[in-house]
């Protein structure tokens, strides 16, 4: 029996897979069950690979012959349902209003999972002999960074090969714009720490004589942006790839409304980065972001102290072809240089990740080695973008990241096809998740017939 | 009958008169009514003052015809005794080991007043008709910023006029040499928050867009000073007054060894100023410092987050004749102007205190209208300090703040002589907290053989 889009994400969503809770546990493996069964069902040969956390499942369908390969990613792991008092609907009880199904993990990665599944499904009921190999890698671990996930990259690497991947855990700016993400940034995490006096002084007593760690720790840290915006870090920008003219102009036709995305983050005005829109920015430009700082005394009132520390958290979102180590290592031997004698310095370091990207074909820097069965499955995606959804899809560089692709494209040489099904009112990772039911539908369409056509070698 | 230093002193401290501590409440009634029995033993006209929380002790003995007239200050209550572990005898049972006795607030301010009390007595009792107005105000809020004391002063202040005001809540470097303050740095505190994004952003998909408060807030602060170690607010300098060659000579006199005084701060390095030493540096010149600072994520590990809010508290530590509203406005209004279009600043303002400056006679800044009775009190000290102690008393201005010092100024146009009897050994504040017995004998006759002084006009 075919399996339903509808159905399947119903299902899906009565489990409470909340990874990050050990309780839920139990739901987990019935999501996991689950699963393996709804693939056993269309007859791929299905496997739970047991982690120290909650199982990866891995289904594969194989044909004889030569045929593409085609290794589909997806999650059934949701994030916790707090605050449920925000909730309109029961999280763990799929329910549809209007047009939408609200639950948690109704759009990540539930609702997508359930689109490819249906569309398989249909696929292989319609074309029993279709002559394309699947396989499927659905991990349980996403929410909480996908511990798991790189031992079994390596561990089953090579019955993991293909000729790209397919996933669907990214967004569409609009229900009629779909977006393929082509580029991730990379990360690089670390926090520094100045250590002054011994203890707090007294401000008046010491005052003057003492250099001040906040001091020290504005005076470096300022140092770490040039006027212009940039980052001040000598080698920061050596192996940043440029942003190219098509890229500029994908992002013109997203055709984002700066004065509604002011209005959106609340801020009172935009960071200024020369060259760059505020929007390139974001995606086409390395960082460096102070996501904590603290020291001193920050209770109310007034304490005169000249503090004995002051600390500050680092993140640097890096793009290709960024390495995260040396990078890493540039920047805090910088602010090593720069650190005056008053105070001494100690680093902790934090993770890194790489950056990622694929040039879809015919552009000016598509590399000659693209795979062609994905150039292929780039120029099909375009061709029912523009069918469904009344556009040919935009190509476009993120500015998050999400080290999984890194890691499949590292360990298993795959490059991804990234196809948007979230809207950025499906409202993921917040209370009253929804997934939109013309997205599910129109998805499990273009789904379908992008394997068919994979398959075909279109 | 005479009171005696030393048992005056343990009876002051077997009362556990915390201020800060309402439990403490009865011990500071005691303290209070132990200090009227004193006084009127003496036959001092004394008083209680109710205040809203502990009574003010005032005493006054009137002679007939013209004299000169001392006011003495001090304080009874104490700092609490915690941590109660680290102290070696019981805090509130005073104990003599070696030549100091130990006990909460031994030094800080029970020993000095004992030692007052002792040498008015014994020299009432040895000259009963010795021509000298004396005026003692007793508080028992000084360790809780004398919230009691202005007010009062205000109400009593034709009652409490004189020639000067003698104090013993300061102190000495060495116990051979007396040093008296002659100056206190004002103070003017504030904070101020940056606002950003409305909440926290995600610092891939809006890294790049936004500025991050924190970094508004580094670039702000690094601007507050120039690179010489000033501070760079246009007018910040307008009313200091320069530091004179003679209080220059002083200090070095005080001969502090720099490299102990950096190993005792802990310390890699000074703060440098230019023109100035650290230790001239803490006493002759306004500081502006950071007392804390927060803002984002202060947790373990990373969160890349752009944080909505930044936050940092400043205060700036004032000479001789700034006017601690006048900067502060200052400060603020060049922040404002140095604010960046993508935050929005909010300031909360803190409390204000005056610099203190009185120049002993014979030096080239002395000013013309310098009471004579405290210029000969002066003189007396310099006589008293060589005789008693080794060498002349050295004038020197200090880098706190006692604000009670500045409102006995305007209120009572009285000028203080602070001479020092605390040692840096003595720990007040801290467990195990002491005075000196050398210093209690030799400070009792100096008192003593001041006050005669005075009162013959020498």
């Amino acid at each position: 029996m075919a399996l339903n889009a509808l159905e399947t994400l119903k299902t899906l969503v009565s489990f409470p897979s909340v990874s990050t809770d050990s309780k839920y546990k139990p739901a987990l493996l019935q999501t996991k069950d689950f699963l393996v069964t709804s693939l056993q069902s269309i007859r791929f040969e299905t496997e739970a690979i047991e982690t120290e956390l909650h199982p990866i499942v891995i289904a594969e369908r194989k044909v004889k012959g030569d045929a593409p390969t085609v290794v589909i990613y997806g999650h059934y792991d949701v994030q916790p349902e707090d605050p449920i008092e925000l909730w309109d609907t029961s999280p763990f009880e799929a329910t549809v209003k209007g047009d939408r199904i609200y639950g948690r993990g109704a759009a990540d990665n539930k609702g997508p999972v359930a689109v490819i599944l249906a569309a398989v499904s249909k696929l292989l009921e319609e074309q029993p002999d279709l002559p394309l190999n699947l396989k499927f890698m659905l991990e349980g671990e996403e929410e909480i960074g996908s511990p798991s996930f790189k031992p079994v990259l390596e561990k089953y690497k090579d019955r993991l090969k293909g000729d790209f991947l397919l996933a669907c855990d990214t967004g569409s700016q609009k229900s009629d714009q779909i977006v393929v993400t082509a580029g991730l940034r990379g990360i690089t995490c670390f926090e520094f720490k100045l250590k002054g006096p011994n203890k707090d002084l007294h401000s008046g007593i010491y005052g003057g004589a003492v250099l001040n760690p906040i001091k020290a720790l504005v005076d470096i840290c300022h140092s770490l942006h040039n006027e212009d915006g940039s980052v001040n870090v000598p080698g920061f920008y050596d192996d940043v790839l440029p942003v190219e003219e098509w890229e500029r102009g994908e992002l013109k036709k997203l055709g984002i409304d700066l004065d509604e995305y002011q209005k959106f983050l609340g801020v009172p005005g935009f960071f200024e980065q020369k060259g760059l829109t505020p929007l390139e920015a974001t995606r086409y430009a390395p960082t460096l972001e102070y996501n904590g700082v603290w020291g001193g005394y920050q209770g109310e009132g007034s304490k005169t102290i000249i503090p004995s520390e002051a600390s500050v958290k680092i993140s640097c979102r890096l793009v290709a072809k960024q390495d995260p180590d040396k990078i890493q290592d540039l920047v805090i031997q910088t602010i090593k240089d720069r650190c005056p004698e008053g105070v001494s310095i100690e680093f902790t370091k934090d993770h890194n990740g790489t950056a990622y990207l694929v040039v879809p074909p015919e552009k000016p820097n598509t590399p000659a080695d693209l795979n062609p069965v994905l150039a292929d499955a780039f120029k099909l995606t375009d061709a029912l973008s523009s069918e469904l959804f009344g556009k040919p899809a935009l190509y476009m560089r993120e500015g998050g990241s999400i080290p999984i692709i890194n890691d499949i494209k590292e360990i298993l040489d795959l490059d991804s096809l990234l196809i948007g099904l979230y809207l950025p009112e499906d409202g993921y990772h917040a209370p009253n998740e929804s997934f939109s039911l013309e997205m599910m539908e129109k998805g499990q369409v273009m789904i379908e017939r992008l394997l068919t056509g994979v398959a075909a070698g279109d």
